[in-house]
């Protein structure tokens, strides 16, 4: 039976204080990761730049599954107070999308081990499952739609969300920048207002699976 | 390569005069299906009473997708000019979901053919794919959820929705109470207000799916 703090708020709390009693997944903290751009603007500009230089972006996100009390919790982060993202990131031209999002999350949750010399150790620990949902983007403009709207032909974006099934015991380690949060499906549905049109739509998107709860 | 009417308007007309020129698929009508319930709150009683003989209902939901210009449109009924629905209907105790699910489109799609004793003939053509989305209807209410809400343990209703692929060729019959549609992405996408939470989800559905156009 997997256990998190029994609310999303309380969670945030959790990954401050740097441990939780009695549970199995153990939250730390490491450095700050500041955002790569300092503005929307700087980064569509970036977005643009690269454009030109290697087509089409490739973004992959996970969606970390837990559960309390028999409803799943997605884990998300908070970025100073405000907006809530996905772990995951961009990919390199030419990286592997599965590889790709295990080095992000990897990056961005991982420990930070000090007798390895390399992060690769830790790769096997992320189980990526299904694709679950496509957001494309067809112009540098903060917008993006669940299709390539019709007539676009060379879309600027193209972002996979996976589920990322989690073993049993797990030790996080989360940005200092950041709080990691264990939002509920209910809290999600129907709250595009709060969580914007990606992260509302988790709770269509996890519904045609079977989540096997253990007594 | 395959094609219906530009627009989702255009194609209700075209089930109404019976011909489609020059496209693979071909719209008749039948007899009316006058609805089972003259209201909701009939139909809330009726799932109440089958409830206490039979328990949960079981409803099984296709979304058939046409495409034109390469984006997908997503097939669904109209009912007296009012509300959209999608083809399917509640199962009958023990019937299983997917054999179900074909009997229904039949029962609401298919050509009458007087020259066959029984409807068994057409369900081969009818191929059920994925299952898209679970919805739950916790109380003998209207709300449903794409997940059991939290502490709800006897959910009245369960509502599948699975992903129909079409033939090439096909030929369709709308009961003459109802209209056909073919309703584009991006008229369902962020549009609850006017399809509901989840005909309006379809798009996210949907998202995942490559969707291969024939040249
Ligand atoms: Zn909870
Ligand atoms: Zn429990
Ligand atoms: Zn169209
Ligand atoms: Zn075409």
């Amino acid at each position: 039976h997997r256990q998190v703090a029994e609310e999303f708020a309380v969670l945030a709390e959790i990954g401050k204080n740097n441990v939780v009693a009695g549970v199995n997944y153990t939250f730390g903290t490491k450095e700050a990761q500041p955002e790569e751009d300092p503005s929307v603007a700087a980064r569509l500009q970036r977005l643009q730049n690269d454009y030109e230089t290697s087509g089409m972006r490739r973004t992959v996100e996970g969606v970390l599954v837990v559960h309390e009390h028999n409803h799943p919790h997605v884990l998300m982060l908070q970025i100073a107070n405000s907006f809530f993202k996905l772990p995951g990131d961009y990919l390199r031209p030419g990286e592997d999308e599965i590889e790709g999002l295990k080095a992000r999350l990897d990056e961005r949750l991982a420990p930070v081990d000090k007798d390895k010399a390399s992060s690769n150790d830790h790769n096997s620990d992320w189980e990526i499952g299904e694709c679950l949902a496509v957001w494309w983007r067809p112009n540098f403009e903060t917008f993006m739609y669940p299709y390539i709207p019709a007539h676009v032909t060379k879309p600027k974006e193209q972002k996979k969300i996976f589920l990322v099934n989690l073993p049993e015991k797990k030790v996080l380690s989360v940005p200092k920048n950041m709080k990691l949060l264990a939002v509920p499906l209910f809290e999600l549905y129907d709250n595009a207002q709060r969580y914007g049109p990606q992260l509302s739509a988790i709770p269509h998107l996890l519904s045609r699976f079977n989540f096997i709860y253990e007594k």
